[in-house]
């Protein structure tokens, strides 16, 4: 029985990409009183767990993720700790931890993971009923300083883009280019030009056309593509750009 | 008296630059058996302390950073948390434990900070004779987990200077563009072309010459130049460049 340290939590922001934009994949926390059936708390909340006695930092984010996801070898990266005395001290959050047996201190530091994964590996089954994607301009009422921790992994993500092909991450193997700029369109808030748009990929070596296009779609089916790492990290040049 | 939390801390690598490099600011650390007067320990360590009951991650970094440099309002920002179960539990740092009261946890997780100064504002004083300025590449021992901490930190800052102009920070308040450019080089590991950076520093409307040239100099003396945050925060670009 592996014993939880008491006041150290990983939180993993999960983000998944489909048509109608940006998700985030989010539990519904649900607590009865025990006496009344009175529903107490009917919230949601990012996958985290306590890390345990033992455990590394990395190692307690994999396993949470794991265990709501069932995946391993998705994209994963520590992006900020939160440690504010009230995260765990609002009213709710003080009726949470007087139900649950946990014994978790009043004061928790959380180290937040930026997680991202093509979102159809993901379908909510019987086992994680409670497990659901939520549009990340939209989010629900949510548990803890979670707003905080996704907002905060929102602007990580938006460096990265720039930064890093991650965005692959997000889309299926296979993608249009259609896909791939409302992807960026929808991470960066902003929408380019589609010709502009299309010049830029041109440039990219590591995207590669396939010979395969889409199938049973209405209008007239798109070229397919793959992203490359391994094109990627043979073509890449460290831009010295420190004009911004 | 304040009470610190056995298994947090915080740990602030503190950047500064002179004319002979990039700098980071260490504590000489001593441990003498109280018994026999031999020197069980002689590293160095960055500035950390760990963190007090009811006190957030920022308090307490700018505690731990006030104590040693007297200073406040200086860079500081997180960049990483750090939670190897190994950190605290090498031969050495089992005998430091061992010999402090401070009842310090095996399974100790520490928050990086990463701070830029300009060097001249920190003077190893009387109070203080156990911090100096150390070459990034050319460290001493170190104590702990710091020596991965200060190559993450250093990461982190290459990383920065290509997206913000930081690297001021790193400078007196008057400088000279040879001075900036020894900055850059150093901090990127890379030499630039003396025409081509100044050409580039020319398009910062940031970067703004001052009717005043160095003083007291055996070369010819070479006009100073300020930073202007309020230009830059008023004429940035947002680039959208999600092409590396």
């Amino acid at each position: 029985m592996n014993k939880i340290i008491p006041n150290i939590s990983v939180d993993c922001v999960v983000f998944g990409f489909d048509s109608s934009g940006l998700k985030v994949l989010l539990r519904n926390r649900k607590l009865e009183c025990p006496e009344t059936g009175q529903l107490l708390i009917n919230d949601h909340t990012i996958t985290g767990f306590h890390v345990y006695e033992g455990e590394d930092l990395d190692s307690a984010a994999q396993r949470t993720l794991f265990n709501i996801t069932g995946l391993t070898g998705i994209y994963l990266e520590q992006f900020y700790a939160f440690g504010s005395v009230e995260r765990v001290n609002s009213e709710k959050e003080k009726c949470w931890r007087s139900y649950n047996n946990l014994g978790i201190s009043d004061h928790v530091f959380s180290v937040g993971y930026l997680s991202l994964v093509d979102s159809t590996k993901i379908k909510p089954d019987q086992e994680h009923a409670d497990v659901s994607w939520m549009p990340v301009d939209n989010l629900p009422e949510l548990g803890f300083d979670h707003k905080e921790i996704i907002a905060k992994a929102l602007e990580r993500l938006r460096l990265k883009v720039r930064l890093e092909p991650i965005g692959f991450e997000l889309l299926p193997e296979k993608f249009t280019l259609r896909e791939m700029q409302e992807l960026y369109e929808c991470i960066l808030g902003t929408s380019f030009d589609r010709r502009n748009f299309r010049k830029k990929i041109g440039q990219m070596k590591y995207v590669i056309p396939l010979n395969e296009k889409q199938k049973g779609v209405a209008h007239k089916p798109a070229q397919k593509y793959i992203f490359s790492r391994d094109v990627y990290e043979r073509t890449k040049i460290e831009k010295l750009d420190f004009s911004i």
